[in-house]
């Protein structure tokens, strides 16, 4: 029932309702002297902000996410971090009639079996919104990430049936994409894609790609806290996405051993990985090659076409959702696969630092 | 570095090395009064064993497990169910020369970055051995679970490019086929794949797919510990498994959301939906639908091939996997999935009770 | 690191520093249909609140708590429940001197050891303030008990050398007395011994008591989970208590196990003991009796008279703290007690739930 | 409900009951490389072993500790330790009539209470037994400690009403005293009060203390998962402990804060404290002092003379205990004691290891 914690040394817990008083988070275990810095925070909240470009919902909110403690002349103190953020733009009007009936695609039906009752304004503790907190609890756990020289990169790999190509893949244009890909050719025609959408008054899914570098050997668990079993939780638990998979993911089902293996080398004196089907992790612990994973989300549930449903008085009924809503999802949720990403990670390797003595001076210089 | 507990409430705890004196499992948490048989047990755990047919390996493990506390009179007493199997077929000459190097696609070298040394005896922790402990506490939950109603079924979807075809879906052919599909005509076709493989000295992955039936509405926690969620982590952590995904799963990245969207209707009374694309799971609680994921296997990564790697001195070598290993891991997964199922829904159930004040008065009358 | 937060089922987090922002705190997994009312929580929330008589500190603290989520139409909606106070009178000038020095008695030479600075104003995170977050949390916990029929009522119990006399017990006079004492002629006698500490620069401790009624048998887990041992914890977490005993507590060591058992008897068909030694706790488990614990608190270390200590450049100095300060901890922590045993049940209740097959049956019906 | 596992990082689970198959406990989390030798492990287990002397049981238990797994070649590998006894010398018969009453000062009734009903063989898991597999991991845990500098020292500090003198402590005299006083005369004493209370049919309780060295500043997080609130639980969790106090404890309810408060000082470049009332705490953080705590013990409940209480079918009826039971349970309680003090300290020294980056470096030469 107490499901708002995530995390075991690097904790976080997040509280709040899409159109209550105010959503926050709570990040507690950050270690102290880490330079945090509430402007680039809030830039970095932008990243999944609404009302952006055409393919997001104009919805106004403020989003200006304030810090309130564990942060002392620029530093984390090491005690806990909350951050929060005050709803401005909550008109409960919009959503009165939703609480009657059922959402097809929505949790109103789970909540109300769950509770007995729901916030039913703008999907309550179900809303997309709730991410906000994820991602400002992400961005505290890059900044501590950075530190040790580890970065975690997320952008869309695919929106609908269009896929970026990787020989055009160019980094630097995630943040020159709207859709944030990596491939401005495929971004053009997912824009083209996504118009089309907006036309029949319907939505799309598509895949979000991320990759950590830097990330030494020796991180995740055996048994069950496996470094990708914990990515694996960490990414199914973001509303809307419905598959995760590890390197080759998959594909792995219909390929063979000798292919699937990866061989090692020397380099330097350094054990490398000559291809990296794995996805950078090996029974669970991170091999020292990049980290790799998707998250594939399904399409925007809220759509304007009409709908088949029940209402609270057990009546078929057909709806029409009023409002404007992002005809993909996958965009603005780039960041919020980010932000789970590092989380887990900063959790992991604080707790890879206990595995031997000799280990605990390897992670910091 | 503590990674060998999972779940809350109920908890389990595994232990033990692939060549060690014995491995076992602690089940915390159990409900007193449930009945529990040894021989049923072990039954169970034979779904996992070795050396069943010619796709697996012919080492013989003895593998009775015996519960050595918690279970008085034939029935749970609530307080730890402690199992164990000795280790009688250990012959730790067979693994001398894998001390020397790290195997492709095996955890040797992640294990000597985290802690330093490894046992190195048969995989020690990192062996697909140590599934047994979770198939056996696997049976404990299902023994919970089947007393309120709920089943827990696993199957192999495909093997290599085999699939299985649902027009000739039959459950009952699981425990017919060799490698448990629930399609006889597909399991010969997987089975002269494996034939083709062994030749080849090479191996295969494949899909297990799971449906939870009997599960209520209400069962999962919104946020972080979300039904799909926890088993995303459940799953991802058993050994090979590379991707997760829940009803649609990553096939939603392509479709729209009209398509995707489960209507509900009301049937006697019930609230019902009339597709399950959502695989019985709707922001992150179960709807009362039967809940449906698929696990993604590697290969299995021992081979009989040469392979390029190095040895711990740091030289490139080539090397050849002596003994016999499984040509694919899949069937003897099966099992392993649908206890990892278990034992996550048993643990979010218990959770669930707590979720409404109405749940709690009841406990007092 | 991350110990911010405390239960598992009933969960609560808190934040904030004595002179920072805001201090707050989050309370998850309390189940829906909860009523609260934010004025009675300020109520509730007085009782802690500095400069109510001359024995506590004259620094004025608006102290009001806001719900900014997880309650909906005056209900607690089974989602986080996020409380805050902002700090409206932080002066951070009063304090600046003490950043170059450690208090005796106080955390600041720990803080510095452990995060290698800390944040100075008025003792940051670990001041008396930090209890705030814990009483607000207390209230939430305290609802949900009284809708189960159950009481906690904490009291002074001794101020230094003055201790109640269980003859003049009066429950009603708790609320009477400025100190919080249920016996109204050890309460003058208390006042009269804390105005001879403040004439003297010095300070007072005390023993606080709290008893648990209405709890039904069965609370608490064997081993490690026990009732005790969870309120040992809790109270024992509050800053300034060194001790903590159950029932006869340290009494007990000189006894005899004739003296000691408490006989069982059968009244009107219910299992009853003809006497409490026990503190209403058997093998860890609640046993229908009411449940009797004491926290010792230790003497204020914030006193006006002249003490030794080092400063941070490592020089022996003598110091004198400016500003007044409660001569005394106790009267304000009751509430605090109150608020700790409260959570601690709160939590094991829901966990007690689970403990048999019957109650997750009833769960379904 | 799933109450047998204590501890995050460094995490012990316990499992068994008095007269089952065996008991045992699984260490997960702690580091590699440590060296373990499972003949001083025996050592170690001997100091709570029954019938040493005339003032223990004389039932024999072989209680021989064997390591299942998570060493290898004499070290530590990261994995779970898992250690288990056998059940030798059980027989049921002894215990078949306990069957059917509620011994008073026991959990009989309690256990019924809770889960309906229970393992009566000697105490099934309510059994003193159940403090083996505390030993055993205790003294895995000590192993790690010592390898950091760190000792922990338990002993007996009072029985019934005869206490050991300071002026006349001696360490080494623990092991020469049949009841572990490090004070040889009041040892004596102690033996002539048990020769007592055994003619009397009767029981004894008594004080245990313990004193942690080498503790660096630093260990222990603010606010709820303060050292000594880790340690009020872990000791208030042992069967028959009724109270818990740091330092000075109870009796600084009665002393002033110029008294209480401990002065700092520089020597030699190091902050000391010129006192130590505190007992190495302050803030819930050690503060590089002794960490000084004790524990009351409650009588043994198990007495011979007549006593009264009810039996299941509600009659209230006289009882006399059969069998021969400790006229005192301290002195074997001692290494409970401390193992329960090592297994907490080891988890709060890993966790303490992520505070700062700068700290991490400092615990470990």
């Amino acid at each position: 029932m107490a499901g708002s914690t995530y995390g075991e040394l690097f904790r976080i817990t997040t509280w709040g309702e899409s159109h209550g008083e105010a959503l926050g988070v709570v990040v507690d275990g950050c270690p102290a002297g880490i330079t945090i810095d509430e402007d680039r925070l809030n830039e970095y909240m932008a990243r999944r902000k609404p009302g952006q470009n055409k393919y997001s919902t104009p919805r106004k909110e403020s989003d200006r996410v304030k810090i309130l403690s564990g942060v002392f002349d620029g530093k984390t103190t090491g005690t806990p971090i909350s951050m929060v953020t005050f709803n401005e733009n909550q008109r409960s009007s919009d959503y009165s009639e939703i609480a009657s009936y059922y959402r097809p695609g929505h949790a109103d039906y789970t909540f109300d079996s769950k509770y007995g009752f729901r916030d039913y304004r703008g999907g309550g503790r179900s809303s997309g919104r709730e991410t906000l907190a994820r991602v400002a609890a992400g961005y505290i756990a890059g900044c501590l990430l950075n530190e040790l020289g580890i970065t975690v990169t997320a952008y869309t790999k695919s929106i609908g049936p269009v896929q970026i190509d990787y020989d055009r893949f160019n980094e630097a244009d995630i943040m020159n994409s709207p859709v944030y890909m990596p491939d401005l050719t495929a971004s053009a025609e997912a824009e083209t894609y996504l118009e089309d959408m907006i036309t029949k008054k319907d939505s799309a899914g598509g895949v979000v790609e991320c990759v950590v570098k830097g990330l030494p050997a020796g991180i995740g668990d055996p048994v069950f806290d496996k470094l990708d079993a914990g990515i694996a939780k960490a990414v199914m638990s973001i509303g809307a996405v419905k598959g995760v998979e590890i390197g080759d993911g998959f594909a792995v089902a219909k390929t063979s051993g000798s292919v699937n293996n990866d061989s090692f080398t020397c380099e330097d004196g350094n054990v490398r990985k000559l291809t990296n089907h794995s996805g950078g992790v090996l029974g669970g612990i991170s091999d020292g090659s990049d980290f790799i994973f998707r998250a594939a989300f399904k399409p925007t549930p809220s759509i304007a076409s009409t709908q088949h449903t029940v209402n609270k008085s057990g009546e078929d009924i057909d709806i029409e959702i009023k409002g404007r809503h992002d005809p993909v999802i996958v965009p603005r949720a780039v960041v919020v696969v980010e932000s789970m990403a590092a989380v887990t990670i900063a959790d992991m390797l604080l707790k890879g630092m206990t595995a031997t003595i000799d280990g605990v001076k390897r992670f910091y210089r």
